[in-house]
């Protein structure tokens, strides 16, 4: 079997180009899922990496795995361990890196009629974008929305966070806020913002209902352009000093929360028979 | 004004030391605050600096800190711009880096009545850590302790993520685990681990009373040592396809539902005029 050594071979070439954002967008943004849990997640999801470069060792250790992405198509490459080490963000991508196709999608991916979707408006981290989609999916969210202006979905470390969940529901993108408020709103969305100094806590926010949880950028908070046009502006309770949460985190409890109130509805319409 | 310009400067020397885990457990465990913020928060704790770093251009911008900390007692030396990033892991330290005395704290330091102690065996990530240590604060948690095998909670990223909650409670550090579930236990707290595949939903907890919450590694969950001394091993409700949330997104999820709880009992209690 040949194991590709060279830095200059086109296939490790064209996949090393997708380690920054202006090579995935060059690519139409295919992007890099590195370690065997994210390769799993996008084959199980039905999204089958088009390359899927391993060593040797990991080849050999996770034999069903790559032939699982052979047999969706997958062109794979056996390469030296420093070659898939320059490819990866991790310092232990265990072995394995592919390349998939983007799952970056449009305000049209909306679903027409969700309870749940969480927001990020101008994020800039990448871990913590992935860190959110992770936290929506485990909660049950409908849709992501990354507006314009926020971190790429699809960056190595958001594409790590999400550990799998960026193909298991809608992540849009790009997508401007006027269109997006419209969209929502048009979907019977209540627009709920979360911001550590507004005057009302969670308890204000009716938050049983279907909702948008809109979060602002990590430094500044809500963007004012946005923040006119929620219907409420809440709070997490907070009893300590620290005067904020991570946005991440922040998120993730929004979502806990608002997922907690929707299913106690849900249980209780389903008890009384409706 | 003399401007450090040599990387061989002794201050400078001393200062970069602390980058590394072996160099700030040679320095007595001295570690590096990077921007404006943690410095403020650190002054705020009363837990002034020993050294400031500075350029010179932050110097003029952040004078009321600067002169704060040299009144604090901080030795205060302006350095290259080019020294200053190297000293710091974020691309962005503003121009500031402090070194102060380690805030890590032993099993005695565990508070004597707590109602919330947050509990980390064996985490490894330090981001994770410190957005941790920030949410236990944020939701009012009287203690975090991180086990012996744990992640550095003095290391940049774990500082950084922390954002000055490490000033704000005691953080408690490689501490064995059977001491520490001796003391937990005689301080009358109930131990409830996290685990995404627990059967029980944190709704079988009694999270109202005092709490100790237990959770694990990122990759491997609860050590099985830890585990077996539990009262509960609880799970968020999950209505999504992700099978677990980031640690300190989940960590975050149970301190706030903790805190809740907990808040509204006392709010009762305070109700009937107990």
């Amino acid at each position: 079997v040949d194991v590709i050594s060279s830095s200059s071979n086109p296939t490790v070439r064209s996949a090393r180009r997708l380690v920054s954002a202006r090579g995935r967008r060059g690519a139409g943004g295919r992007f890099l899922l590195e370690g065997p849990e994210g390769i799993r997640a996008a084959l199980t999801a039905g999204h089958p990496p088009t390359v899927l470069l391993a060593t040797e060792a990991a080849a050999a250790r996770h034999a069903g795995l790559v032939n699982q992405a052979r047999r969706g198509g997958a062109q794979v490459a056996l390469v030296a361990e420093r070659l898939l080490a320059g490819l990866a963000d991790t310092t232990t991508p265990q072995g394995l890196v592919a390349v998939v196709g983007s799952v970056a999608a449009g305000l049209d991916n909306l679903p027409a009629r969700p309870r749940l979707v969480c927001v990020l408006v101008e994020a800039r981290d990448p871990g913590n974008a992935g860190t959110v989609i992770r936290a929506a999916d485990a909660f049950g969210a409908d849709a992501v929305v990354l507006t314009m202006g926020s971190v790429d979905a699809e960056h190595p470390r958001a594409v790590r966070a999400a550990a799998g969940s960026l193909f298991h529901l809608p992540v849009l993108t790009g997508v401007a806020w006027p269109a997006l408020r419209d969209a929502l709103r048009d979907r019977g969305l209540c627009l709920v913002g979360a911001d550590p100094h507004a005057a009302d806590t969670v308890a204000a926010a009716p938050l049983h209902q279907p909702t948008a949880l809109i979060l602002g950028n990590e430094a500044h908070g809500l963007a004012a352009a946005a923040r006119d046009d929620l219907d409420f502006v809440v709070r997490l309770p907070m009893h300590g000093r620290a005067e904020s949460l991570n946005l991440a985190a922040a998120a993730a409890v929004l979502l806990y929360e608002t997922a907690n109130r929707q299913w106690t509805v849900r249980r209780k319409e389903a008890a009384v028979g409706r």
